[in-house]
């Protein structure tokens, strides 16, 4: 595996080199993780002139394979108490004779990144900003393993609360049953905290409540799992009692209809804006423009919400190999909503078209 | 409830102006909700020279009175997606002829800083870093109340822990049990995610595990709720099984000691670091100097970690009425540790000396 990440480091360095910086600092949790194998807690990575140092507060957790950093980094243990590991690795490239640090000034605070200046004086300070996410989009076959796995987990924990009973229950209730068999089922943690979806994610109107599950309730379900840092999400919406009514039926069907849609039109060199309004048009031709959440899909990875956004302003073009959601909903307030939730891959016709990693069925279940 | 926001963004306002601000931008969390009452997601606070402004991507939440920005605050809502609420703010601020803001640089990035800096030419934008922080240190009567029940709550989820059955379980099971005993007896959740205690607070060597638990085990539990967004804490150890072994004991005494040591040590008037070092001379003096972790204990509210922190380098005072959290510990590696940690209010020896809000046994118990 070391090669991977001697491979990733050598793409950002280069891509510092190009833009005048000698070295660069990474302070991102979940940059740090990719390019350096593990991100031991408060730890930041110094792509140096000489050497790359992983600079950390403590030793490293080694205790699995995957929370074990890179070997082929120097790893540096503070020597004080209390100090700021980015400061640190800011000294050390001076020392390796650094004359311009490439920063993530989108993660940096205004407080930390003058900390840095003053410590290194001589050290020019520029930006990173966004890099290491940019090649983070694309995804080698290992970390779609990871999310597949992630994406089996979920589906079990979520087909075991579907054979429980709901009604009394309350969304947060149901909430931390789901993380507790994610965990059971093997996962690292939950791939985020409820409620979920956050603003702006969530359709207009629609708060995750404490209100208890009654008969004839719409139940909107969002779950995903961690697994070795990589993380997917799984959405589903049922019908409490024995028969949906046929408002509920209809809603479910558009809401279908959208999210298959935008599931189709995931292909290699598709444009995002395109994926987006294949979903959102079908909602917005039924008079649900007004309805709708920001975006209906986005990638996903080492972080929950990554690069692409699938929204109507979204310049850029999917890729193979990009992991994303598709999760059209529409939510009407005092009734209820539908929100249909996948983790698919890009991949090329030829290989099949959208893998999807999240199977549990899409059917309108009555439970 | 409303004269009390008031009275805060007052003091605020008058600290900005004594350095040269006529308006400050509040964008960290736990101070927007300290001076309006509600931190609706990603919202940001202006304190304007003519009115302040709440600024939010979305209507705020307001089902429950806690959740419900003061109204005396005018509220702004986005305009775009995808929008920054602290540029519009800054935008907002200039409109109101300001001419100097303060912003949180401890807390907005340098892309962001930057963004407002381009969207407000005409503004100077000034530091107030750490002051919101100040300010929440001392905490009112009603603010302990919310710790108070949070503490409630957080002893009746581990006193339930304590007659389930432990061993064949793990930490993080454990753990997430909790979360479930936490909501059900009313938290708004936990006031912290595991693993607990996180680097730098926890021993050296010591990390939760995914180990089940055995008979003989030393078992360290930390939690805590969170109740109208007050976060405390509580830590403690058992053995797991019949009887303890001597060193166990032995160990669990002299922790002990060192806690109520600390404890003991809590006035208003009294110097951090020597509450610190009341705790730490305890098990200094039986030889683990190096097996302790970096602070004793931290105050706690709107945040699980906040000033004043209780270390030997800690230069401030007590006041009364500040929650602090005494939780010393040792870790053996390869042998399990001993932590107990209370959350307590400062108070003079006139209303009794420390109030002791997590009141869970610190008896050794044998489960």
């Amino acid at each position: 595996m070391s090669e991977v990440y001697a491979v990733r480091r050598t793409r950002l360095r280069e891509r510092c080199n190009a833009s005048g910086s000698t070295a660069a600092l990474v302070s991102r949790p979940a940059n740090v993780r990719y390019l350096a194998g593990a991100a031991p807690e408060n730890a930041v990575l110094l792509l140096g002139r000489t050497e790359d140092v992983l600079v950390c507060p403590e030793p490293p957790d080694d205790r699995t394979p995957h929370s074990r950093p890179d070997e082929a980094l120097r790893l540096h243990l503070m020597s004080g108490i209390g100090g700021d590991p980015a400061v640190e690795a800011a000294a050390l490239a001076t020392a390796q004779d650094v004359d311009a640090l490439a920063v993530e000034e989108h993660h940096l605070t205004v407080t930390r990144h003058r900390a840095i200046g003053e410590a290194a004086p001589r050290l020019r300070l520029t930006g990173v900003a966004g890099a290491v996410e940019q090649l983070r989009v694309v995804k080698d076959e290992e970390e779609i393993s990871c999310l597949r796995i992630g994406a089996e987990i979920a589906d079990q924990a979520l087909g075991e609360l579907l054979e429980s009973i709901l009604v009394g229950r309350t969304e947060r209730h149901l909430a931390l049953e789901l993380e507790r068999r994610l965990v059971d089922h093997g996962a690292d943690g939950p791939a985020f905290p409820p409620p979920w979806p956050p603003a702006p994610r969530r359709p207009p109107g629609h708060r995750p409540t404490d209100r208890r599950v009654e008969e004839g309730d719409f139940l909107s379900v969002c779950l995903g799992a961690t697994y070795r840092g990589y993380r997917c999400e799984i959405g589903r919406t049922f019908v409490i009692g024995t028969a949906p009514a046929d408002w509920q039926i209809e809603l479910y069907d558009l809401v279908f209809s959208a999210q298959r849609a935008g599931r189709e039109s995931l292909a290699p060199g598709a444009a995002c804006r395109d994926v987006d309004r294949a979903a959102r048009q079908v909602l917005d031709s039924a008079g649900y423009a007004e309805a709708l959440p920001v975006l209906t899909g986005h990638g996903v990875g080492l972080e929950i919400d990554e690069d692409p956004q699938l929204t109507p302003a979204a310049m850029g073009k999917l890729d193979a190999c990009v992991p994303v959601t598709v999760e059209p909903g529409v939510h009407l307030p005092g009734r209820g909503g539908v929100r249909i939730d996948d983790t698919l891959v890009v991949r090329p016709e030829a290989d099949g078209g959208p893998e999807l990693l999240t199977i549990t069925t899409k059917e309108l279940l009555a439970l």
